[in-house]
């Protein structure tokens, strides 16, 4: 099979994650602080429950495949098909009541990601990539999804989800990407990602992801003709440093300021 | 007339808002950096064209009525009944193609704000009260807007749009009450106020707001049963330093932590 004949599966996956998820959006639901990393990290029942009904319709439709899921853990995950899973990326939006939250879906194979999802329930949107060419869907029309040419630091928008997140030596190192830019803005979660694929800002960086947080986006973002590494150049595949760039020279730009 | 008798024709003021600004919404757009207070503050067509025509709708329907536009200043700002209006509340948002924007639509009568609209038309959903109750429409369907309890500051969810908006003395006060509150987050602009009401987070503190900025989101928080105020306590009419709490005792313990 080829990755983009999963593209119908990968639909149902999100629908059925969405009707697990969307009864808990902006009810009282109950906050589990499991404090990882130091931070306030809210998992929810509806995380739970998105991931539960994606594992368990991939797991009758596919037994063979491995399972990377945030909630769950790893499954066969030297699969050679391998499915990252995240029902909320962006759990502090998602107990906000704001809708800046996605549904992650993410498919390796042999470890490359290959084809990606992110669904916003809420909103009804979705955008999809297999590498090659991305998509998007929802209340602005069915279209392709293409970055926008920004060689220049100077004129680009940057997004990370929260400075807070970063550790000393990488928060200075942000910085002096952060100074160039011509404009920074915290928050969007996995919207930055998807809105660098669709043009309209020019680079997203983070630190401390983990694989199935960047998996579903790498296929977006780069069939969208924008690139995704971790802060050395290599795979941003395993999670860790990651700079996503629309345009190449930015993104080498951003590389070196980055490493000093 | 009473102030929620203009409850459909501030219906309609957002529909015709609306159809203006929507087409330019994850598009190319002229972006216009006035530079407003040092900041990039980018100035869309779609704010401009989403003014035009609420006015246009108020100048026909009523000529004695003063206007306050975040584009286009003031006009009869004397009158009885006073209109202020904010397209895009939320601009950095909205050309990053992030939906957390909204359209703000506010009414005063002698002053007092008295009925006030949060509209996000990408997503279809809107915020109203008029000081005595506040309403919700949208995908999550129609219901009552109701603050949650809490009074500990070591509870509570805190909201403000960036911390680099804040100027010292502010920044440092800003930061006595982030490092008591359970958790901080960026971003949100009129979205962190209605959520307030939702009773969904618990506190927003900013500075350097405009009226447009706040008048059409206090008849809401009040209306759910929380509390607006600027930082010495007094109307949050004419914008400045806000805070908006759902709780009065937090909002209590807020304000003496602001001021030192």
């Amino acid at each position: 099979m080829r990755a983009v004949d999963f593209a119908a599966f990968v639909d149902e996956l999100a629908t059925v994650s969405a009707a697990a998820i969307l009864p808990f959006f902006r009810t009282a639901i109950g906050v589990d602080d499991k404090r990882k990393r130091g931070q306030f990290d809210p998992v929810t029942d509806a995380d739970r429950a998105g991931e539960v009904a994606m594992r368990s319709l991939i797991s009758r439709t596919f037994p063979e495949h491995g399972i990377l899921g945030e909630e769950f853990g790893r499954e066969r995950a030297d699969a050679t098909w391998v499915w990252t899973l995240d029902p909320i990326d962006g759990t502090k939006s998602f107990i906000a009541g704001i809708p800046a939250w996605g549904t992650l879906i993410g498919l390796m194979r042999e470890g490359t990601p290959v084809y990606g999802m992110m669904h916003q329930p809420f909103i009804g949107e979705r955008f999809t990539g297999d590498g090659a060419a991305a998509r998007y869907r929802g209340p602005a029309g069915p279209r392709d999804l293409v970055v926008r040419p920004c060689p220049a630091l100077s004129d680009a928008v940057l997004f990370t989800t929260s400075p807070l997140l970063f550790a000393e030596p990488d928060l200075e190192a942000f910085r002096r990407v952060e100074r160039e830019a011509k404009l920074s803005r915290y928050g969007g979660d996995c919207y930055a990602y998807c809105m660098v694929a669709a043009g309209l800002i020019d680079l997203v960086i983070e630190t401390g992801l983990d694989d199935h947080d960047i998996v579903p986006l790498i296929p977006i973002i780069e069939g969208a003709g924008g690139i995704v590494t971790n802060w050395e150049g290599g795979s941003a595949a395993k999670g860790g440093r990651v700079v996503a760039a629309g345009d190449r020279k930015l993104h080498e730009a951003a590389l070196k300021l980055l490493n000093g």
